[in-house]
């Protein structure tokens, strides 16, 4: 029998916790033993001490034990591989990867998370899509990843129910951005959820939870290392966070850009990060090939059209509709024009964020509700070279003033220079 | 409208928080709109980021705001004098403090709190006593501090209802030993129980909140401050715990003790501090005399019986039965005899306080109930010249198997040597 106080106690003077001691205290949690007071206070003294790479695993193991697991690879009778971003801004890589590995003949299943405050969650963004349904039961679940080689759906209560709980209540008690936390969040969902393979995207810069490469390289191994332990492959991508991924901010927007990128016509920078990412996947899956040849085929798959029909497929299985004019649009599109010349030097990920925030496309509490329809398109990005007069992005807005007050954040995010800034990939380093 | 998980993170980044939003934090703490979890993680980044001076000042302020005050002085129409510890093993200065400074013409109202853990309470200390009733109407109170000059009750809900909540909230996160929400919980509820002029004693040592004198002379500090900003007179004695406080240890055997001393047969020790208070209550009276005249006539009130007159009418007045005879008592008394000879170097005051502790005499958890016949006697303290074979202590206890645990507790807390150990005085220091 655990005593909760004194497991907080122990945490806040700085002491490493058994992992059977840990694993109690999380699943009573989960349970409803632990109230959240006790647990509010647990996570706010690992805020200030950490966890040990030991705890961390012991934390994650518990919030799997918390729920039910699939074992997909069993269902399929083959190899199923996943991947997960930590969130940022503009980050619909999901969507596009999807829908190309599928049309390599890889299946992938994906449970994704809703957004919270300037990082857009998957689901909202394919709820933009009319008739789209987030909530499968786990058969059909695993019937579509088998029939149609792609499904992303709602992570179910069934699985890592103390992860839902806990992750509700470090919302609230401004515990969020503490990385043995975020690891164990994602890695927990990851394990349950039964991928043998999975290619994790932590990003790094102003618009992430992680605002330098050595916090990010810290996520990183402590989750190949979790993934590791539990059995799985997994290579993590380091990307650059910034400034916001691809041209589009906003839930529809965003599906439109990852449904040109699915046929060949998206941002360079996104598309560069959706056939990386594609090449590992399908390196890491039972093809029996290399990531070269992975990415080759990836493109091979978004030249032919195949990859679009998976799209189709994948959207259509889940009672939505595939063609983009259905997407909602917003009745006030507004240019954001440059006041001076020079090079775009920075683009704060988190200010046109927070832009897209105010106009209604994220959440600031989890009880708002989003605007589908709005959001911001940037047209110049860092190391463009642009004109006084010139459009910088474009504002989709639900009323004028909206329009006008995003027009303004948006402008605010931009730093133009009279030298180009140094070059920066998208993609910053692969951990294995 | 303050938004929590905002101040939350805030004070946990290290900001220090406007006084209206702090305050705001607590009195919608007292209404329940903010909740227990909040608050939890809240204290917790307290912990780790204490509070400035201006925001002790906001956090008391609040929290007598949350609830009534009381204007003692008004009452009685004359200048009322209150003393609180900070609590700590064989402390019963209060219950001998009162009645003395009676006899002197000096009315004292106090309220006390309920032990937990090795530092005893006052009002279970009271409640050894048959009959003696801890709750009275604040009317009935005031008018017995009026007429008979002492009065200890318990703390009532009307007064520092948020002192009331967060008190029990942090005694189960594990954020109690912080020194500004202890000042704040001290100071509010003096302050909001309308004395003019207060004693405070902090204590020092393994056995107390504070284990150094640094930490002891910041809450001193930080409590005279917050009284002086009431306009209240505050003195402050720092005073020793590295061992407990005169020889008896456990509620009814610490009643049996005060009244002993308050008859002039007291610990040497125990009298010197209570002799003291005495004094600096008096000279902070409106009697218009000196420390040194204060300490004259509290000797004079014992000397003469006038303390042990006003002892008996204070605990007639409160139901309860004066002789001490009908104290409870523990059927198993066992000797403590030392299994060397030396000096006493060492009486570790948490050991004996959680050897009485487990032997009933105080609680594990807020839930538990008191054995109040029960505790620990010690008759050979620091500096005393012991011999093999001789008895250290005496054990009070409900069975054999409890009173053999508990003397080998006992006989741990001693630690002997063949020199005297350095003189450390129970008075250690005075703040003003």
């Amino acid at each position: 029998m655990i005593r909760p106080a004194e497991l907080i106690q122990r945490k806040r003077d700085g002491q490493e916790l058994p992992a059977d001691e840990l694993g109690e205290l999380i699943l009573g949690y989960a349970r409803g033993e632990v109230p959240d007071y006790q647990m509010a206070a647990f996570c706010m003294a690992v805020y200030f001490r950490g966890l040990s790479r030991p705890e961390t695993f012991a934390l994650t193991d518990a919030m799997i034990r918390s729920g039910e697991t699939i074992d997909l690879g069993a269902a399929l009778g083959r190899k199923v591989v996943d991947k997960h971003s930590t969130g940022g801004v503009g980050d619909k890589t999901s969507l596009a990867v999807g829908p190309i590995v599928a049309a390599c003949g890889v299946p992938l299943g994906k449970m994704s998370g809703r957004g919270l405050g300037h990082t857009g969650g998957t689901l909202d963004k394919l709820e933009s899509i009319p008739g789209y349904r987030t909530e499968l039961s786990l058969d059909k679940y695993v019937a579509q990843v088998r029939e149609v080689g792609v499904a992303i759906i709602g992570q179910t209560g069934d699985l890592v129910p103390a992860d839902k709980l806990l992750y509700g209540l470090r919302d609230v008690t401004a515990t969020v951005d503490q990385l043995s936390l975020i690891a164990a969040s994602i890695m927990s969902k990851k394990l349950a959820a039964g991928a043998q393979a999975i290619v994790l995207d932590v990003k790094v810069g102003d618009g992430a939870f992680m605002k330098t490469l050595d916090d990010a390289r810290e996520l990183a191994e402590t989750m190949i290392a979790l993934g590791r332990d539990a059995g799985r492959e997994v290579v993590c991508l380091l990307t650059d966070m910034d400034q916001p991924l691809g041209a589009a901010v906003g839930n529809a927007l965003e599906v439109r850009e990852a449904l040109e990128t699915v046929r060949g016509h998206g941002p360079a920078d996104f598309t560069e990060l959706v056939l990386d990412a594609c090449g590992k996947l399908l390196a890491l899956s039972d093809l029996g090939i290399d990531e070269a040849e992975g990415r080759r085929r990836a493109e091979a798959a978004v030249a032919d059209g195949s990859a679009e029909s998976a799209w189709r497929r994948w959207i259509e299985a889940q009672g939505g509709t595939a063609d983009e004019s259905a997407l909602p649009s917003a009745p006030v599109v507004r240019g954001v024009v440059s006041t001076g010349g020079g090079y775009v030097t920075s683009l704060s990920a988190i200010g046109v964020g927070m832009a897209a925030v105010h106009l209604g496309a994220g959440r600031r509490t989890k009880d708002d509700d989003i605007d589908h329809a709005v959001g911001i398109v940037v047209h110049a990005k860092r190391g463009d070279r642009v004109e006084e007069g010139e459009p910088l992005a474009e504002v989709h807005a639900r009323t004028d003033p909206a329009a006008a007050a995003a027009s303004a954040e948006v402008l605010a995010a931009y730093e133009l220079g009279p030298e180009p800034p140094a070059e920066r990939p998208v993609l910053l380093e692969v951990l294995r």
